[in-house]
């Protein structure tokens, strides 16, 4: 056929799709000698509880059938670790999900979608995709939000609490001035790592989900219950707002091993409190350790540490890590750029110093 | 709070989802002694080498981190069994995350979706979600494709083949007609019930992928290959039109046990073909005994009937049905109704039989 055949289809592509570069994920190498620290996945394995319910859950009969449709398990199981409405929670495969279905509900083409930057990439492609603007309001230096906020006509707003690429998190009391009470559009907190956070009951938004309606908080069982794998997210919102954000997302969007693995997870809190607090011993050494190399680096309160550097260009550092076969993420936002480093276990983290150490 | 806060935050949400009363999948019952005949689940378990491959991959290293993005596993074992390249194949969480990535590639606000009808109503949820206009055209009193057609000016066209409700395929020569040289812009081919076409092979238009530049094919797992519980299907398109489509889905849309799983089904093809002959040799039987009990069946290439009948309403035997613990799906189009009941194993379908007679 003809090339111009070719070209003619490639038309029928919205032009806003076609525009896009597309969400780049970090390097997924298979290779397992390799150190990954670059998409901050947990090091930890989940809890056993997930094996044994995911043994449990394959059966004939459980594969061959639908799942529900809604999650009612997991909700009941998450509701009961959140202290929430069971019906105040919607489930989704990954988080990503979550922000897509948002970005549906309340977002027409041409409309507008508002976050902070140096903040999380994905949230410019998912308006992207809708058609829609996407305006960035920059941190102030010490991350927090600018008084410029909130942004004039935004049909959806993002935060990420802690933010990625810094793992910050903002005051409180500056959320819920802006959550509650003043912001005039829905405003998404994005806790993908809040598990992080020290200590997290205190900078997490979901309490107050029950008094603003505008309010939704997105949480991942990627990172904190070491299940990147298996694709689950969910959110928490006022339940007349889950009910039209069902209407949006498809019917059976997880499936039945990730809806018992996460249920399981997320059931097992001792252990997810085990996993966390080594997480947070190392993270404790690696930082200190880190600015002794000369790297300044931003205290954090996710599982991994935004390291910039004023002497020396990173990217170099990052190409010779990879060389020595440990992956760390190199970000740039529009020459803002560093090492986004996810705290592995302390024996990987060893072997990131002693590589640096010489390197440097 | 006040009612008018809550109201004013229903207000972001968008008019066209608002509107919608959304899509409603068939009951999930979860009473093991249900003879559930209302979705189109395979009535057999996957095949054992699905159970191993999800066993294989239950390890605390798979799980913790992210699954390949593209499922470079799952598209060389689909592209083997189909003859094509590997490019040409996009994974979905579902044939339903498939169809919506579609959409939102194609189909701008305030755009077009055709379809014919009576057909699948999922299509015309995702033009509401997407908030674009829904053009269905009758289908002839054969179930064949009017000559009205191509809709003029349609962003994107689904055409199930076979189709549900009537389980009746087109013939090839006008689909190759309509899709590789008329037709003028993306035209999807919905293949969920395909392995059940008699014989399968001659009614897909897998091979004409390569020919036609507008042609996209789906398929799903969750029939033929048992695993509706584990979200998996995938379309086949022009290898450019992937990229393009790539760019829309979530980075990680399916999950590590879910790919393990399609994976290991599809290189099972004895096993399917055993499973299939099954279900044809059910249909087969099924067919003059629901004749025989007054109905009038239409022939099906699916693993479901298309029941009507000109002597009683169907609605009181759907519901007779189900209170004896036997469920067939009740459909409606504007008037237009009739029962469409699955093609359970021979034990089901002798239940089914059994109380029918008793009713009628």
């Amino acid at each position: 056929m003809s090339e111009d055949r070719a070209g003619g289809v490639l038309d029928a592509v919205r032009a806003n799709v076609r525009a896009m570069r597309g969400y780049v994920p970090g390097e997924q190498l298979n290779d397992p000698d390799i150190v990954k620290l670059n998409t901050n996945e947990n090091p930890y394995p989940p809890s056993p509880r997930v094996f044994e319910a995911v043994r449990a859950a394959l059966t004939g009969d459980r594969l061959r059938k639908y799942p529900q449709p809604l999650g009612d398990d997991f909700r009941r199981a998450a509701a009961r670790v959140l202290n929430v409405d069971p019906d105040s929670i919607l489930i989704g495969n990954g988080s990503d999900d979550i922000l897509t279905i948002l970005t549906r509900a309340f977002v027409p083409e041409g409309g507008l979608i508002a976050s902070p930057t140096p903040s999380y990439v994905l949230y410019r492609s998912l308006a992207e995709i809708q058609g829609a603007r996407f305006q960035t309001v920059r941190f102030t230096d010490d991350w927090l939000i600018p008084t410029t906020w909130p942004v004039n006509g935004a049909n959806l707003t993002f935060v990420p609490n802690p933010n990625s690429p810094s793992g910050t998190v903002l005051p409180k009391l500056l959320l819920e001035v802006i959550g509650g009470y003043v912001y005039p559009s829905p405003l998404v907190i994005d806790e993908a790592y809040i598990d992080f956070a020290d200590p997290p009951d205190k900078a997490s938004m979901v309490p107050l989900v029950e008094y603003c309606r505008n309010l939704v908080v997105t949480r991942t069982l990627s990172k904190s219950y070491s299940l990147a794998g298996i694709r689950f997210g969910f959110a928490v919102a006022p339940p007349e707002m889950v009910r039209e954000l069902v209407k949006v997302k498809d019917s059976y969007n997880c499936d039945v091993l990730s809806l018992a693995a996460a249920t399981a997870a997320i059931e097992d809190q001792d252990y997810f409190r085990g996993v966390r607090a080594k997480i947070l011993a190392t993270r404790e050494r690696m930082r200190p350790a880190l600015a002794a190399l000369g790297f300044d680096v931003t205290p954090s309160h996710a599982n991994f540490l935004w390291c910039r550097r004023a002497d020396r260009p990173v990217k170099p550092l990052y190409e010779e890590l990879k060389r020595r076969r440990i992956l760390v993420r190199y970000m740039n936002y529009d020459g803002y750029d560093g090492l986004r480093i996810t705290v592995g276990t302390d024996g990987e983290i060893d072997q990131l110093l002693a590589a640096l150490r010489v390197i440097l």
